[in-house]
């Protein structure tokens, strides 16, 4: 075992006893530390912009993107958004110890099935220094130990929020070990994590394509995740005009680069439509690639090729065809789509229906923006991320997707016969 | 690719076809089609049994030991039990369509989450030929595509059933890739299976401990298993000595060879009488593999050594000892436990409170006899096994465990902000 590997193993090991100490503590201790965590937070402040500092300024030197340093950088109001975000999980209901149901049996047994927290998460995650105060706080919140593994450019904002998130978690009387961030550098600190199966739980990629996809590809732990956001807005021939180009426009454009932003337009050839909603993207700054039939509509439009029915743009272009009916529709959605959120815009709710029941993704729309994919926006209170396997939690995972369940059994000395 | 491989990949392409057509398919079609295939189990009884006589010559003859060939043999009785088990998971509640949780936003939009199946499930299993039917029962009633692999020395039987799955299936309507069996002996089939991440959804093992290792040690595919069923029963101080003989005893010796047996027995210290516990458990037949102290109560037990507290013996063997209060036998099931089922016999109720809320274990009982670890008991009809994973389905594992959900979202045209 290398040293980097034993550390793991070690940081495991301590989560697992404070997992244990946490799948205990009541739903006022774990409220309590994250609202002592947040008014940590603000007190460190200063401390907490000086060691963003240090990154944004490595961060220059070394090169990295605009877009990179802006997603980096902290200050007085980002901070201040970061502590109002762990106050708010804080009020969110604490999911541990519902019953999820409870049976009677004809001997007397009674069996109930109780919530509790999964146990161990690891989190892997890049330059967004707030996901180590929120996957805290919502691993926390479940009552569950996190092993935190950030990005290297925002070593020193990480280790200043963790401190402040573990001031709060000690003044609350939980154990310090409850939230750890893995000490060093070290890339092979990330595959420790990922083979460290029995002794972290769970592992959730927090980050770009390619974090994901190395997390999925290596991970012998069970990983809660998103590869792509492939998702399809279908216009059917009954959909109302105006609410097609209100929703497309918004579905694509409000902001083209989260995982629910419509990739694929798909048109029923039925639709009245067409050039509007073409139009209507172009004119709002969106690149249309479409197929043959579109491109006539518009000029402004260009040739898609077979690579964009699989592109997740992250931007504003967006892919367009028409297609035959619900079945085309459907069967384009199964061979392109990653099972994230795909909708259909119609009137018709027979058909509706049948799309609802039959598109095999996580999230399925009926006359809505698919921009709606996410915890918050379903009541679900913040999310930890959006999942796209089929096992465990599917669709935006919250509280409840970081528990699972054991089974008590209630007797009076019940022999088996 | 090997042809094996493409073999495998072949199947798990015509099983996700098959899958989607079982999606939506109706209760009652399902029901029908299970009807239907107890009764060809019926009709082609005879040449079920026939083809199980083949298996058993050469079973005899390659030298398998008599209980292997006790859990291959097929008779008129055995088949009708499997039919009967088929008819009766037929009656059992679909759960696919259940509409888990639906809440309604500010903004209007319904989010519902609505249970739906996993997909394709992979069972891997040994010599019993009764898993081709009940395997096939449960992934079909709760709408999944199976694709099974059983033992080899069971070719004949598995062929001849799986032949008679089909007959029903077909004649409901149903599409005969819904339950496929893996033509090829070939053990690289398994290999293929495990590896077949997004082809095959779950994998479920079946079988003894060496294949179920196999299988979570490779597999890349996510595993509903158990490995070992090392289940405890603690002897509170507060006991009923009458419950605390009768639970033992069952515990123990009802069915020694079932993963919810107990293994090992923790005594308090304080509990009144060891002595009998350890008497009775000699004079069932058991050899009571002992600590010191319980070793000077009755001659007849024997020393304990190390390994014997991480033993699953699945025969006529208990080990025991003495802990020193919950706190200590608590800690004993944490450090020797499997997390399976593990249970404390006690009057006091804040005493049992505490064990269930802290023993990490898929099942924890009060007053009750580990031996009710099974799906049956816990009236959830069939169970397809039990897993002692944290993750999607934990304990006793039957049609809800075999679905996951999805989020649908009913809108008017909302657009986010």
């Amino acid at each position: 075992m290398t040293d980097t590997e034993t550390l793991v193993k070690d940081m495991a090991a301590r989560a697992r006893g404070a997992a244990r100490l946490l799948a205990q503590a009541g739903d006022a201790a774990k409220s309590e530390a994250l609202k002592r965590a947040a008014a940590a937070l603000r007190t460190r402040m200063a401390e907490i912009i000086a060691a963003n500092g240090i990154d944004m300024e490595a961060g220059a030197r070394s090169g990295l993107s605009a877009a990179m340093l802006d997603r980096l950088k902290l200050d007085e109001g980002r901070v201040a958004a970061v502590a109002a975000a762990v106050e708010q999980v804080a009020t969110l209901a604490d999911p541990v110890g519902q019953i999820i149901d409870r049976r009677t049996q004809a001997n007397g047994l009674v069996m109930e099935r109780v919530r509790v927290p999964v146990g161990v998460l690891g989190i892997i995650y890049e330059s967004r220094p707030n996901v180590t105060a929120d996957a805290a706080a919502l691993g926390l919140r479940s009552g569950n130990a996190v092993i935190l593994r950030g990005g290297s450019e925002a070593v020193n904002s990480n280790r200043a929020i963790h401190a402040a998130m573990v001031d709060g978690i000690t003044a609350a009387g939980l154990p310090a070990d409850a939230v750890q961030i893995v000490p060093t550098q070290d890339r092979a600190a990330v595959g420790a994590m990922l083979r460290a199966q029995g002794a972290i739980d769970m592992i959730i990629p927090r980050g770009g394509k390619s974090l994901v996809a190395r997390v999925q590809d290596e991970a012998r732990v069970p990983v809660l995740a998103h590869l792509d956001g492939i998702c399809h807005t279908y216009i059917h021939r009954d959909a109302d005009p105006a609410m097609a180009k209100a929703v497309v426009i918004n579905a694509k454009m409000r902001r083209t680069g989260i995982c629910g932003a419509t990739e694929t337009l798909l048109i029923d050839q039925d639709y009245a439509a067409p050039g509007e909603l073409v139009a209507a993207l172009l004119d709002a700054g969106c690149e249309v690639r479409a197929d043959d039939v579109l491109m006539e509509l518009d000029a402004r439009a260009v040739s898609a090729d077979a690579d964009d029915w699989d592109t997740e743009y992250l931007d504003s272009v967006i892919s367009a065809r028409i297609v035959a009916g619900p079945e085309d529709a459907m069967e384009h959605i199964t061979r392109h789509g990653s099972h994230h959120t795909d909708a259909i815009i119609t009137s018709n709710e027979a058909v509706a229906a049948r799309f609802l029941a039959e598109v095999d993704s996580a999230i399925v729309m009926h006359n809505a923006s698919t921009q709606y994919a996410d915890g918050g926006e379903f009541g679900l209170g913040a999310e930890i991320g959006i999942a796209t396997g089929r096992l465990h939690a599917r669709g935006p995972v919250a509280l409840e997707g970081l528990t699972t369940y054991k089974w008590l059994v209630h007797g009076q000395g019940q022999t088996r016969p």
